[in-house]
């Protein structure tokens, strides 16, 4: 790893631990064992790490859903859903980033009214996980697994929500009994309105 | 109000905008129009400020949903249960308080890893908020409204995260579109469920 890949990975743990506002550069100097020179070298802010420290965690949560996913049967579109739930549960107990819970859910609650511009990219990201979770819905529904008077797009939006609160729960409770509740009543859900 | 109470009011809007590193003595400060000896006279600490904006939030949230549930018939369970379900969307854009979203929700995210005390508050908080509705769902089974076969804690625990999910996504958007559809499948999971 180099150095500017090592300034990154160490800050996107930072900040998905403590929150932008809670991670100094002199955290970042701690972690890295660089001195502010050798960060300054590669970064000209804060603010510029993170957002490189975003698009890293967004990363890892994106490799997670194309690794797990690609292991499934292209021709069996609903174990692709049920995967889908899965790999949010796996975040309650096998975080992506340190510091715990969905990186992206996280950037958004740290945010919202501190951070314009990494704001926007939190906004695009949990956009990203539902339009992910939509082309799924709609594979199932043109493949005639699932009920098509479902609305891909509304129940996207509530696989998101459901499970990222669901993740923030768990996160703040340090078990997993909120994400298990939430796998259990979505996948009851796709059973319900199966063909 | 007093200063003690002006100060608590001013840092748990301050608190619910920018979160606990977010918010420094100097905005309390700032937003309080008091020098710093003026706020040591009624507080010790930051730390001991944002326990008491936690407690100042925490009953905003619990106000609202009492104030709001007091004008439904105690015969009628389910609209309490409607009800419940309208106050928590309506913190999408009536806040309870200045930086908007769910307060306690906000305070889960922004403590978990760096202020173990606020974790603590916020976990109770919604283990409260958890506890309030798998009252009104009990009510509305022993009632005979409900279906028996459903489990109160359960379902108590999917209001909650579903609709604390939505208001973060809605928080973040700008806009109400995740809290209704959140409304909308929740009203629908009630209705499904009626005797």
């Amino acid at each position: 790893m180099n150095t500017r890949e090592k300034i990154i990975q160490k800050s996107a743990e930072l900040f998905n631990t403590y929150g932008y506002h809670g991670c100094s550069l002199s955290d970042i100097m701690d972690a890295t064992q660089l001195k502010k020179g050798g960060i300054y070298n590669h970064f000209k802010s804060k603010d510029e790490i993170a957002i490189e420290a975003f698009n890293h965690n967004y990363d890892s949560v994106i490799q997670r859903f194309k690794k797990q996913l690609s292991q499934i049967s292209p021709t069996d579109p609903i174990d692709k859903l049920y995967k889908v739930i899965d790999v949010f549960a796996s975040f309650a107990d096998d975080p992506v980033v340190k510091g715990g819970g969905c990186p992206i859910f996280n950037t958004a609650m740290d945010s919202t009214n501190g951070h314009p511009e990494l704001r926007k990219k939190a906004k695009l990201g949990i956009k990203g996980l539902k339009t992910y979770i939509q082309i799924k819905l709609q594979e199932a529904i043109e493949a005639k697994f699932l009920d098509d008077a479902l609305n891909p797009e509304e129940i996207a939006s509530l696989f998101v929500m459901t499970l990222e609160g669901a993740i923030v729960m768990s996160r703040v409770n340090g078990n997993t009994d909120c994400v298990s509740i939430a796998s259990k009543y979505l996948k009851g859900f796709i059973k319900m309105h199966l063909i």
